[in-house]
Formats: structure tokens, C-alpha cells, sequence
């Protein structure tokens, strides 16, 4: 499938700083059973937690966005995810944000897995939400500029891959964990 | 597969400070195509990215490990992984891991990929090898404790996702890639 690459935003000024409220450190001392002792740090999820949705219009497709990703300079080509907010459900959460970042609802959200981050030094958690039975449906959300969404075949993960641009480890599990677990759920 | 669980370590003591030296933050303005302005903050990676690596002992196999995950504070099945070293290449990077954490050389290591960890706001990039033909060969790690090695049928990733205690997304999104690669390379 080709695709049209985006125009990359303008980087006017950038500085290191000392990290912001964002990002939070934890000490822990710890002991293992082998009587071991180390000091170990983390990085400490603000907030509820977050989803991360596969939103299927039919059996053989997925929907995806292309979003510019600050971490990489670039832009991604990924599944919608986002933050839970507070007095949200998981589910209310993933209908959310594929409302804002898609432009659907969906009247089947199911949850099929939780993803970490990075373990061994992040607290990170995301629900991964299968949403089929799509339905037209926009909510406006905090993106500098509208979304592409792109129509996918989930057969056809390998090409995806091989694109360069969709690398996040979250969004190439869950659509893999959505195509095997897609027809038991 | 049934498994024993591990004894966790005990936290004697723990306290949030200001993010240490293993976290640095840049900040960004950025200006989108469409003129929008924005700050957008993103969490630098030291050094020279990292490595994940999928030994294959057999076609029909892989090696995972159990290793103490602080931050879920509990034991996670994933594939071995770790930093670039000064001075190595991916290849003898990955080589050096599956070492250190599996007890095993590869004579075949190749990389099938790569993956960003939050590409909205981190600029970790982790590249993925699939490891063949292994021979015994341990090199002495910087782990707290041995870590347990398990042998999974690479056909059933689904039972090893339902487990609860495989849920990286970077080990998930790998595991899967080496399945549908590992015929083609």
C-alpha cells in the first residue's frame, strides 16, 4: 500500500532540562532471596493507567493512524491510544480516545490483554481494547492537527513491519494479539 | 506448561526523588505544517540504544527468561535484552546478552527489525535479532540472581500472552516478528 508522507513540524528550539512533572523517579532498596541487596529505580506512571484500541471495521481489516511522534522526530503509523482520564472506565477510556484520534465509536469493546512498557524500569500499564462494531462518531481531541487514518488488511502484519514507520512495540503486540485472539473473544 | 513462581525480593526501603541521572528531558516548540504551535516534552535516552534478542534453539522453539521486573514489582517471562556496550556492534551486543542471560551463543544473528518503546515521547530505539544455531557459552552479567531459562513453543504464543506475567510489548511485538520472519531469513 502506498501512503503519502507527511510534512515533518518545524523544530524551533529545544533544551534539556531536569526532568518535568511528567516523569517521576522511585528508589527502591531492595533484597532478593539470594540475600542480594541493590538499589533499583523506576520511572513512575502519572495518572489511571492507559488503552490502547484495535478498532476493526471488519474481520480482514484494522484501523490505524499516523501521528507525528515527538520521541522519534517522525511520524508513526500506530494504533490509537491514550491516557485513562479520571471517573473513566477502561472501556469508556478506549471508545474515547478512538472516537478523538478515528472519528468512530464502537458497540464491542473487549478487553484482550495488558502490555507493560518497559518492566524492569517503568510501572507503565496498557489495556489493549479489540473494538469491532464501529459506528461514525467524532469527539474533538488535544492533537495539534488532524489524524490520517489508514485502512489495513491484518493478515498482512509483515509489510507493515517492514515499512520502517511502525515500530512501537505496543501497536505491532496488539494487532498481533487481535488478529490470534479476534475469533475467541 | 506449568511453572514454579519465583520469590520476590523484599522492598526495605523506597522514596521518590527528582529524576536521577538515568532520565533526562528535552523540551521541543515545535510548529506543525498547518502553522500550530506546541511544547512537546520527550524523555532522552542514554547511550547507544539497546538490543532484544529471539533465540531460536529449534525452528519450532524459543528461549525466554524470568527476571525481576521492578518496575511491575513482579516476575515477567520475556526475551533477553539489554544496552549497547561502547565499541560493539548490534550483532555482538545481542551475542553478549544471550550470554549473559540465557547462557548461549548464536553463530547465526541476524536483525529482523526495529522497535521504539513510546515513540510519542521517548527516543529509545531497541533493535530486534533473531538468534540461531546456539552453542553453550555463559558470560558473567551484572543480574542480582540467576535468572530461569524457559523453553516455549514458538506456535503458542497465545497461552504465553493469557499467562499474565509475559506482557511486554516489546517482547510480544518481537516474539511474533521472529514467527512470521524466521522463514524468510
Amino acid at each position: 500500500m502506498k501512503l503519502t508522507d507527511p510534512k515533518l513540524p518545524i523544530i524551533h528550539d529545544r533544551h534539556v532540562s531536569r526532568p518535568a512533572d511528567r516523569f517521576k523517579v522511585e528508589q527502591l532498596d531492595l533484597e532478593f532471596s539470594n540475600g542480594e541487596r541493590r538499589r533499583y529505580e523506576r520511572l513512575i506512571s502519572r495518572g489511571l493507567g492507559a488503552v490502547i484500541v484495535v478498532p476493526m471495521p471488519d474481520p480482514e481489516s484494522v484501523l490505524l493512524i499516523r501521528e507525528y511522534a515527538c520521541g522519534m522526530h517522525r511520524y508513526e503509523i500506530g494504533l490509537p491510544k491514550g491516557r485513562l482520564e479520571s471517573g473513566e472506565s477502561i472501556i469508556e477510556g478506549a471508545n474515547r480516545e478512538l472516537q478523538e484520534e478515528v472519528g468512530f465509536g464502537a458497540r464491542s469493546l473487549v478487553e484482550i490483554g495488558q502490555l507493560s512498557l518497559a518492566p524492569g524500569y517503568m510501572t507503565h500499564v496498557t489495556h489493549v481494547i479489540l473494538a469491532r462494531d464501529l459506528y461514525p462518531s467524532r469527539l474533538p481531541g488535544d492533537e495539534p492537527e488532524e489524524l490520517e487514518v489508514i485502512r489495513w488488511p491484518i493478515a498482512d502484519l509483515v509489510s507493515l513491519i517492514r515499512r520502517g514507520d511502525c515500530t512501537e512495540g505496543r501497536s505491532i503486540a496488539a494487532l498481533y494479539m487481535a488478529r490470534d485472539l479476534a475469533g475467541q473473544v
